[in-house]
């Protein structure tokens, strides 16, 4: 209250990315550094994203951080590399003095806040969202203008890949301190118009093998995955960014099944094996196999990351038909009403040439609800101040 | 009748072998040669065998087969190919002139019954038993004495495994026309007495993909499965080599286990994927890790072939510890009776601890019943004509 502009404040929101060439497995646990390039589709956040606000000032005693409301321990180590790394940055800018000097902020302590607009318990990847959501409100609040690659890869690998919209690649590069390990954007949001994205959500039923683990001692114990990241990957990224730019939904649907059923077997030959795909993941890639058999065309495609959800890739003259194949296998338990969440899908009739294709008997309740979006942009400043997650004091501003 | 000896008989019997390095993948289709060689465990034909008797005689009018009772087309192309090859080596044989000229009973058409004393139903591949039984019986009537190993090649693959009892490898050969693809015995019958193999039968929901097609499609769609054959397996037959020579359990076990694993991760690189595990395939590995990490050691290990049932190697101070670790996880619905066949396995307490480590929830039914054996001798000759399948009259003997 004493001084003028106590607290600087920069509210941004960011995307989740779905990756069609998987990243698993990393070369260098401290940098973050991946054991080969990966490839994402940004979605779009008007269905998920995380928004995060980051304040500094001069009068905070200490860096604080909440996460959807909840005080956690800003110690761990991922978020201290975080924070360490974007203050390098900014101390980095100073010293070169191509800008006005600002106030010195980069001494000062920072309080985050941070929410997502998806519920947690869907199982959604949102470490990725998360970290670039803070990286980039962190490089706003300290005056950081460089590649944010580094420090939202230190929280997370997949962050990087979250800093840009549309399709995006994350380079994993070949020096030791990673500075070639970056994300760039292959093309960008408003490419490929015709392309939707729906999120199955599965029920899980236990708790799974979390990634940072789980990649590890695949890397340790995995001849497959070694063979995949040195001689399969590098032409499945070539590949993968011929069919995006040419926008070829036939290659670019199988390359992302393959790829996505390939990370899924190098887990099965990690020791002890890992297993994230569910017997309900497992009807719902048969669903897809006949759906497109019946086609005689790759129409849908599916990937999986570190849990049973599938994400489907589709083109929007095939949502309709494809929606209601899964509402047809997976009949809705109970919420039939909130079983399609997203952008609106008009129903549509199910051949019975089709549901004779699919040959399997219904699972009831297996999908939970289906999310649908599409590609998007990259992260957002929010110039509104009333979007601000922390209010005047610095603390987490009450829920409305 | 008007003839003295109007019929030549002679029944055989030949057990069922699981693989401990998997063969998955033909380089000849029509020669059945396989990607890379392969090792098994031959079971004992007091829990799973095959029974075949083949007749010959003048006076039969074409070549005929029954299986289980049923009369079967001759004419498909495998059957065909064991015929062709048997007399093939007859003829050679009569040839050489090295042995007294017997009647020329390679003209002789050949009656066939062949019968399993475990239920197709359960799952089991009984297609190696079954040719290994069916190149034994008519090497024997035919008069064939030198390696049947492409004889029961041609049948099925692994049934040239099942020619020999304890542990046998099938070389994979480097030879264009496949005379160099034998199987041959690693370790006799009775040189790792302690040895105990469970059968754990699951219960499958459908039908799942032939073995056939379905490694013939990954051969031509996984870059994985090519990696494995060509890089992976020479030494791990090396090695598994060893452990069974030096009676290493900790070894066998954890290469069995890896390379179980490292197959089903080659049939999910195929495209359409193939899956073969079930969730309950997944709770046994998870269930056989378990205890294993409460012992502290390998003290179990799984092994899965194309379906989801499980085969587990232990030691025979361990199976009836784990078998009430198996009864505790899959509680028995309702034949709690029929639980448990084959060799007898006394009832032990599971401790609390152990109970603890297992840390699931039990999934009643999940495994339908055990079948307890051990390694097992190779194919038998059966002296008493009372068991032959066929009567006088080279029909199928009435079912007692």
């Amino acid at each position: 209250m004493a001084s003028e502009k106590p607290i600087v404040a920069v509210t941004c929101t960011a995307p989740v990315n779905i990756a069609v060439i998987k990243y698993w497995g990393k070369r260098d646990e401290e940098l973050i550094l991946p054991i080969n390039s990966s490839l994402s589709v940004t979605l779009h956040q008007d269905q998920l994203k995380t928004t995060t606000t980051a304040a500094i000032s001069k009068d905070f005693a200490e860096d604080r951080i909440w996460l959807n409301g909840q005080e956690e321990d800003v110690g761990q180590p991922r978020l201290q590399a975080c924070l360490r790394e974007i203050r390098r940055l900014a101390r980095k800018r100073r010293s070169s003095g191509d800008e006005d000097p600002l106030p010195l902020s980069v001494s000062y302590k920072v309080h985050v806040a941070s929410v997502n607009n998806f519920p947690t318990a869907a199982g959604l990847a949102s470490s990725a969202a998360g970290y670039a959501c803070l990286a980039y409100a962190l490089a706003r609040v300290y005056g950081v203008e460089s590649d944010l690659s580094e420090v939202a890869r230190r929280g997370s690998g997949s962050a990087c890949r979250s800093l840009h919209g549309g399709f995006v690649e994350w380079q994993m590069g070949e020096r030791a301190d990673g500075k070639d390990s970056v994300a760039r954007q292959v093309a960008p949001e408003l490419h490929w118009p015709e392309l939707r994205v729906l999120i199955l959500v599965v029920s899980a039923e236990k708790k799974l093998m979390g990634s940072t683990v789980g990649m590890q001692t695949s890397v340790e114990t995995s001849p497959l995955l070694r063979f995949r990241a040195k001689a399969v990957v590098p032409a499945r990224m070539a590949e993968m960014t011929r069919c995006i730019k040419e926008r070829d939904f036939q290659g670019f649907g199988q390359l992302t099944m393959k790829d996505s059923n390939q990370f899924h077997a190098t887990c099965l030959d990690t020791f002890p094996p890992i297993s994230y795909l569910s017997d309900t993941s497992r009807r719902i890639i048969h669903l897809v196999h006949c759906f497109n058999a019946h086609h005689g065309q790759t129409k849908v495609a599916y990937t999986f990351d570190a849990g049973p959800n599938a994400v489907i890739f589709t083109l929007d003259n095939t949502v309709a038909e494809f929606v209601a194949a899964v509402r047809h296998s997976f009949p809705p338990k109970s919420n039939g009403d909130k079983f399609l969440k997203g952008l609106p899908v008009r129903p549509a009739p199910l051949s019975d040439e089709l549901k004779a294709a699919l040959g399997m008997d219904p699972t009831p309740g297996g999908v939970k609800y289906i999310i649908a979006t599409q590609v998007g942009p990259g992260p957002q400043i929010l110039d509104d101040p009333h979007a601000h997650l922390l209010g005047p004091d610095g603390l987490p501003k009450p829920a409305v």
